[in-house]
């Protein structure tokens, strides 16, 4: 039998934890080789700075049989790029699990994945879901519709690894992986969702994101007549 | 007044995500300048084969205001390496916060740094602590103790960040990044510690680091008695 692959796409710009707690996760699961991937070989640096390699290009990349879209601000400008929107429909058609953490999945919606999906992203950005025909969930942390699984922002990606983890090794292997990563959490201040945060906390960041919204309003609009055209 | 730097210590077959949860957060702390620090300039390769960049080396390296050293099973390598000694030892005579994430503990043990000091690790192997002076806490994520902070395994990475970003910079600052990677956490199972996790899963886990942990044993043992002869 083929080793299963799980592929992680790398980009510009994008939030590395939504990309390396899966990782970890992922590493840890008996038998599945993981890859990152990227549009070429190129080293790619992340929003902040940090720096990854990519273990294979597009061209490069075998059919996965996990394909993971992480998200992050930079994200957008994937959305009407079609090397990447051509890479994930190729990779969805016949991959076992088509997956996003964060704002990954306005990808997996402009690459019309998402079309009669119940699916979530990060709180700020889950009503844009709607514009690519999927159904917004608000109220979980991962949404697993049909071989659909979806995550909320960035830190929700290691809850979503070990439902993957669970999903290709079992309940036992998620479990010891859980223990060995000792995921435990225990957070410091109730603040980690709108409903929880207090209200002024809530305002400040929705303050520091909306200069990234605005710009996300167009491009999603954009891609979302992209795909429409596409059907039509 | 100097911009605040935040060391994080970057070193072959680490846990990445014992640095990289940590990163996450650092980058979000506004003001905070966050550096990945390696004995030398070139790339490293973490556990399961992530290659990261440090941003300096030791000679390099600024004097810091928060040091950050993460573990994995690689760290037994570091404690009787004078060059990662001396360089925890200089950093921590003038950092405001001496810290770690997982067996990164060990480290801060093994150059003195924890004596006396209530402290923390990955749950299994908690009670190495002591053969440094350390008093091992067992049932804290994070132990603080005047300017020490030590997390718990892997992923405690995030708790501690936040921790350590509400010391900088206020509970404020805390919440809006616990919001902004919307950490609210719902982990699949009770599984990310030996008191909730089921006895089969501890024993599996146990099982399967048995080797490591002996080779630690050794490890630790050596780098307890290089203390004890440089202390008399």
């Amino acid at each position: 039998m083929k080793q299963p692959t799980c592929g992680l796409l790398l980009f510009p710009g994008m939030t590395q934890l939504d990309l390396t707690g899966p990782y970890e996760v992922f590493s840890l699961v008996p038998g599945l080789k993981v890859l990152l991937v990227a549009t070429d070989s190129k080293p790619v640096k992340t929003e902040h700075g940090l720096v990854l390699s990519p273990d294979c290009s597009f061209d490069d990349c075998p059919q996965l049989d996990v394909l993971v879209i992480p998200g992050g601000v930079a994200v957008n400008d994937l959305l009407t790029d079609d090397r990447h929107l051509d890479f994930v429909r190729r990779q969805a058609s016949t991959a076992s699990w088509v997956t996003s953490v964060c704002t990954g999945a306005l990808l997996l919606g402009a690459a019309g994945l998402l079309v009669g999906y119940r699916a979530t992203t990060h709180w700020r950005s889950v009503s844009f879901l709607a514009e690519f025909g999927a159904i917004p969930v608000t109220d979980e942390r991962v949404v697993v519709d049909r071989n659909r699984i979806t995550a909320a922002g960035v830190s929700a990606g290691i809850d979503f690894a070990l439902l993957v983890a669970a999903k290709l090794g079992g309940d036992d292997v998620a479990k010891r992986i859980q223990l060995g990563i000792e995921y435990d959490p225990a957070p410091l201040f109730h603040s980690g969702h709108p409903r929880t945060a207090p209200q002024d906390v809530v305002a400040a960041v929705e303050e520091r994101l909306r200069p990234a919204i605005e710009r996300r309003k167009l491009a999603v609009a954009r891609a979302a007549a992209n795909l429409k055209a596409m059907a039509s």
